[in-house]
């Protein structure tokens, strides 16, 4: 059985939670709090050096680290990771372009306004940085929402998972949604999916071995 | 025909020629100049709204952008790509930490130091921050090649070279690679693969259709 290392209030900690749920993959569940140094302790960095979560132990001693590589890993073969060659490398598109674009800015203003006590003062001088090219990349979304229903293959898949991470807490850290009505519509669907769960829903404990 | 769009002196778009010359793949070659603005008229935005190269041209009218996105598609079957399930998983996982990790770091720091006149004095606030977050990802590169000749399933991969591009780079942005003995290492392997082509590397034109 995987387990996998998550705290429960990071964006790129629920894609994976997400994605397992909607595959009824069965997992041991690690909360780690990285505002406590949990991923910066010598165990920790054994497991993963670049002392991030998620991390999921996909087999005893071996560790996969990066919530997207982690995405494709669990859902290869399944109808969440596209198989047609050009579909694929549409969807690999929007979740590097994920990393890039949207965890850096949307992900950084989340971390530093809703988790970070004081973090509105701490990080003054970046959040205007951060607006700035979260509304671009957002504009970027929007355009393409704008006559498709989903990101890749006009079907829900991981590239979504992916990108509703931050972008449904993107109101949370001060980004006004309400000029991007096809986001808010793309939202509403991936919401709407079957076995889809909240960030804040916790599994049930693995039943004991 | 793939047409690609592409700045000579860009570490990303240098990944796809570089993976383009060694499967020996025929492509028609646009150089984009990022520095006067080439990819945010409108006719450049239509291709990709997000304004960046490369953009490989896929079929008529089709454009896909995201070097990593670009690599997995067109090194797809052949051996530059991992087709077992971990090992691509892992490929994939070092491919999105170099988009978080090394590109916002070295890759900007490059850009500005290197390519934008008086960049230096125009990024003054944020070079300290690059160089402290590139320095650590360059570590944990640094401990993933000691043991390990590739980083990816023991053998040279698009996972190799989407993190040539910028660590062999870094050096001519302050990045001081002498305490890095395996990375130096890796560099050197990396070049010493067949069909490796340097970045300043001109293709031949395209045959005449």
């Amino acid at each position: 059985m995987y387990t996998l290392y998550s705290m429960q209030r990071s964006g790129n900690c629920y894609k994976v939670r997400l994605a397992l749920a909607q595959l009824a993959i069965p997992h041991r569940l690690v909360e780690v709090d990285i505002l406590k140094g949990d991923t910066h302790t010598p165990d920790f960095l054994a497991k993963n050096p670049n002392g991030q979560v998620p991390l999921l132990e996909v087999a005893p001693g071996r560790y996969l680290p990066e919530s997207n590589a982690i995405l494709w890993y669990i859902a290869g073969g399944t109808p969440l990771a596209p198989e047609d060659r050009i579909v694929r490398a549409e969807a690999l598109q929007w979740m590097f372009f994920e990393q890039h674009a949207i965890e850096p800015n949307i992900g950084a203003a989340y971390f530093w306004l809703a988790l970070v006590k004081g973090g509105r003062e701490l990080q003054q001088h970046a959040l205007e940085d951060w607006m700035e090219d979260g509304y671009r990349s957002l504009g970027v979304m929007e355009k393409q929402l704008t006559g498709h229903r989903f990101f890749a293959g006009e079907r829900y898949s991981i590239a979504d998972i992916a990108l509703y991470a931050y972008t449904h807490l993107a109101h949370e850290c001060d980004f006004d949604l309400s000029r991007f009505p096809a986001i808010r519509d793309w939202l509403e669907r991936v919401a709407a999916e079957p076995s889809h769960v909240r960030m804040d829903f916790t599994p049930l404990p693995a039943a004991a071995e």
